[in-house]
């Protein structure tokens, strides 16, 4: 019975009690405390409103018993008599706004008893909060299901919790969007940062300057209804829209069909390439500014969000350098350098935005101090730009850490705190300032297939540090939840979980894909910026290979590197389940290499499959008869191959008594 | 080695070469000759129309282009210079009218050379059925994708290609039709036979007759907009629309709202039971003419089919019986007994159908000589009154055979021919009228969630039957590809494989999945009408349990009793992997009992997992040493449990010397 214990260890979740009993909440709510009893869920459930009335609410519950149906199977809703009782009241004090606002009051409690369930909240915000938990509260019982009473008590730490989504290198269509709104909204995230302009793509239909998106988007924009119809998706989701058009940089696809807009000369055609480019707009003409007051007077009138994100970031000056107008420019007006100007273009776009209602944000590019006190600093380039601009008195958000493009762990970005030790010299008022933080899906390497799995599940853990108790910080049971969680968000819709077994099937060329899996269920894509670096990549480059299938980060690997601690440690049963992975690894060899062998789009995993047949051997040795000199070996697997990582190299080093590598 | 070799056996295609090589193409086409070389596909793919223009034929080419981006992850048609030379032209003769009509020309021609493809078709019908072809076609290799040389010719065996949709007894969203929509044109059916209304739903709105979805239809029914979206989505597809309202039983969901159309007194409810009913209307009476010549008169507005299906089956007479008007009526007429008064009231329907513009088709209750002889005969209750009916002049399509509730296999389907045995003493003529089959999915216990994973992939192999040549009949070959066209049909949206791992969470309570998954691999649902005996169901008990989840037929069985075959013929290789499988379900034994233990939903599935560890044991032991008596063991786990069965019984009987069940 090797293999019982081998999946015991392996894959029932820990019996870790987080507040005093199990579960999977996610993000942990602030205060939990269980009672006894259970309510019953099945097809009778009623939900009603109370307290003051709001369509959206009423949408809310709609949504709310879909979902449940979904989830459970349980018919609810269908052919029950209407006078049956009511099983949840959601209460609200007053409805809340259009759309939500910063700062919103987003706290509801939660009281459910063997007899009944209430939600009270002050805002309808709150109560979409509240509805999600409620959700993840409903768990099987042996009759159907139940949830278990309980009393919640809970409020957002961070009144700013966002997911930037990246549409301009690679389009993203609008179910894209919505479906990952659905799922943010799950984890009590309330804001989508859309990054609708860059280089590579204009995404938004403008029509006071129809060529942005006719000439710079290759057919691929969004139009005004559908953007329209998101933003409202969203509000009804209670979660902001805050667009950014990031200028002056990063802004070539802007002039394909602008090019006087340009600092330097055109034309200008989609740039395809990753990078930073030069081409730039031009900080010294009215003109510019003329242009760029009447396109956001636009685009207000389509973003009801009071921020507006200009970006700001990686202008690299050299169409600036080259120019004689701006150096005339620069030096009548005394700019000593490129970051004067840039700071120069900042206040007068400051000037507009604010003409427009609008308050800005930008990139940490634009922190400057004399700036006006009310822009927002998105910090990507470390943590200390938050930390200087809090003490300067401006509002600020995290990103540094959040990107979720570089395929780090969620125990990674999970220990990432907007409030971490740089922020510990702060006041109790410059803390204040920091609003919360952002994860970030830059999509050169991802399509609309690929997406949902780099966002998800490592974005729940972020939503939950931005939302959660700074108290709650244990990654061993963050893990647990979040493995539920996963799959509990392909009730929203995600395709994180459903898109792998397709994508392994296509490089497989309809084969099955067990033995693929096995391999590939080990596998990490290369992490930072190590991908562009293999190959020449362009946005017209197929996403479609073992390193776009194989998941940001190994849950396998990652529970056999707990295995092979606890076989360390001295613990039997880990021994065994150590034993029966390498052979299962081993012994898959011969099916994956006929596989590798029929399958023509397979030939750049052989030398992966290779490390794994030679890291097996090594473990299985290890165990056994004292082992050989492995150490060449593993420093050899340990290297990337086909831009995917083996992510068991570090447990079969250990297992084999070396030291962790040096690389 | 074992387990390579295992894998080997169980899980790689066959190489069998279906006409002088192995391809995926399902249904085979009428002839197909391999060329030399191959067409490479990458992202300068370009696909376009040529002959008459159709608009309709361009929306095909955008979502054919967008369907090879999905399926091969290829960047298709963006940021590709507009001058690039063409890879697919498609050139028609004629645009082919508003809608399919039956017997429209679908015949096409393919040429593919290493230099480029071309499709040649008399209809735009035609260019939709060889676009499906082309898909099919598409296979990875070393670089990418490509296309081998090949000329295919191709025409359909039958006219009427179709599948049965009953959203009656369980509602189907849009979505879920649009998503059956595309996967059938992907295997070529031609006829979405939409089953509105029945006792327990009226699914259409009236305008005329508001009452009837109202109260008809627990707020689950289609607006005129979504009927009419749907209709012309399939039409864009090459697809029939024929709506079924079924009459003079199966009517309850319509009395609700109309109690005045019965024969007997009402009121009535919205019936919840499953079976056949005695609410019926009343045939004696002008009015319930008049009502039925108001509503098909508004139903034809949005049903542009020349067919309108009136059901006419299981009129159990009762209320009839019971009625003094009707046997007043009955004895005036001079109509000796129920079957002619039904008889009488198809006649007058006829009528009002005729009047409309249409023409009639029913269930072979209907069938009676002194009907018009353009009346279209559904056999349900067997194949005899097909041939009957052909015999007298009527045309027929066959449905006996392709009951998907009934949880077949698809060889099963695949050996039942319209032009079966019982047709071999029509003449030419006579066979002509057998105007193909329809496959059909009642949906008593098929939910939204489910239904996908019961019409696929089986019904891929009736399509074939009913496109393909007679002479393609090799049900291992049809296996073989089947296995790719499901892992393939994932790309058209249905959820027939993506189902299965949530559905199972679920059941787990969010708990991995995995030991569960080795269980729930070798089960099928209980066969035939065997469901409703075991327990009280109706239409709000939820569909959410193993049963539910258990797939039709196991692929993972079936291949088990070909390995055990294939070891008793002395196959040293087979008797590994058969020895392997015991000894994995054996080892599952452990974890799925804890895992059984923890959820609480799993309880019914106790006695199932018994059954498995007893039979991989009397396996083992066969394979070891001499068998003991195992012969009530095996009888005891062939009977079904919870619902479901144990499918790899019957090879472990044969492995142990026992003849086959008398069961």
């Amino acid at each position: 019975m090797v293999r019982a214990a081998v999946l015991m260890a392996m894959v029932v979740p820990g019996l870790a009690l987080a507040q005093g009993r199990s579960h999977h909440l996610m993000p942990v709510p602030a205060v939990v405390e269980w009672g006894t009893g259970a309510l019953t869920i099945d097809g009778a459930f009623r939900v009603e409103p109370a307290g003051a009335s709001d369509p959206r609410l009423d949408r809310a519950l709609a949504r709310f018993t879909e979902r449940l149906a979904r989830q459970t199977g349980l018919p609810v809703g269908v052919g029950q008599p209407a006078d049956r009782p009511v099983t949840l009241t959601v209460a609200i004090v007053s409805a809340s706004g259009a759309v939500p606002r910063l700062g919103d009051d987003e706290s509801y409690t939660i009281a459910v008893t063997d007899r009944g369930a209430r939600v009270d909240a002050p805002t309808t915000w709150g109560a979409l909060r509240a509805l999600e938990t409620v959700l993840q509260l409903v768990e099987p019982d042996s009759a159907g299901f139940r949830i278990a009473a309980v009393r919640i008590a809970d409020r957002p730490r961070f009144p700013w919790r966002g997911l930037l989504i990246d549409v301009a290198r690679h389009w993203m269509p609008p179910e894209v969007i919505r479906r990952n709104l659905d799922a943010m909204a799950a984890v009590k995230l309330n804001v989508l940062h859309w990054h609708l302009t860059d280089d590579q793509g204009f995404r938004v239909e403008s029509r006071v300057a129809p060529r942005l998106y006719q000439q710079g988007s290759d057919g691929f924009s969004y139009t005004q209804d559908e953007i329209r119809e998101i933003v409202a998706y969203a509000a009804d989701r209670g979660v902001r829209v805050v667009p950014e058009f990031d200028v002056p940089g990063h802004t070539t696809a802007w002039l394909v069909g602008h090019p006087e807009l340009a600092a330097g000369p055109g034309p200008f055609l989609i740039e395809r390439q990753w990078g930073v480019f030069d081409p730039t707009m031009d900080p010294t003409r009215d003109t510019v500014y003329a242009f760029l007051d009447a396109f956001f007077g636009e685009m207000v009138t389509l973003f009801p969000d009071e921020f507006l994100h200009i970006g700001g970031d990686e202008v690299n000056g050299k169409q600036w350098n080259a120019s004689p107008g701006v150096a005339r420019f620069k030096r009548e007006r005394g700019l000593k350098d490129n970051h004067d100007l840039q700071v120069h273009f900042n206040r007068r776009l400051q000037e507009i935005v604010v003409r427009h209602g609008k308050r800005m944000a930008g990139w940490d590019e634009i922190f400057h101090p004399d700036l006006p006190r009310d822009v927002v600093i998105q910090s990507w380039r470390g943590p200390e730009a938050l930390v200087e601009a809090a003490r300067r008195g401006y509002l600020g958000i995290l990103s540094s850490g959040y990107y979720l493009d570089h395929q780090r762990s969620a125990a990674h970005h999970y220990g990432n705190d907007p409030l971490g030790n740089l922020a510990a010299g702060l006041s109790d008022e410059e803390r204040a300032r920091v609003l919360g933080g952002e994860a970030c899906m830059w999509a050169e390497f991802v399509s609309a297939e690929t997406i949902d799995s780099r966002i998800w599940p490592r974005t729940a853990a972020i939503a939950e540090r931005l939302w959660s108790p700074a108290s709650v910080r244990d990654t061993a049971d963050m893990y647990r939840r979040l493995d539920a969680t996963s799959r509990w968000l392909d009730w929203t819709g995600v395709r994180h979980r459903s898109g792998y077994e397709p994508m392994l099937a296509r490089l497989t060329g309809g084969r099955p894909t067990e033995s693929l899996r096995v391999l590939a269920d080990l596998l990490e894509p290369v992490k930072g910026y190590a991908r562009p670096g293999t190959r020449p990549y362009t946005s017209v480059v197929p996403l479609n290979r073992l390193v776009d299938a194989a998941r940001p980060e190994s849950d396998v690997a990652r529970r056999f590197g707990e295995l092979v601690a606890a076989h360390l440690a001295g613990d039997r049963a880990a021994r065994d389940s150590v034993a029966w992975w390498l052979r299962r690894w081993r012994e898959n060899d011969g099916a994956l290499r006929a596989l590798i062998d029929a399958s023509p789009a397979l030939a750049e995993v052989r030398p992966v499959a290779d490390d794994l047949r030679d890291v097996a051997d090594i473990g299985l040795a290890a165990m056994g008869a004292a082992p050989s000199a492995t150490s060449a070996a593993l420093e050899r697997a340990a290297q990337p191959k086909a831009e995917v990582l083996l992510m068991i190299v570090p447990a079969v080093r250990a297992l084999a008594g070396l030291p962790p590598s040096s690389r």
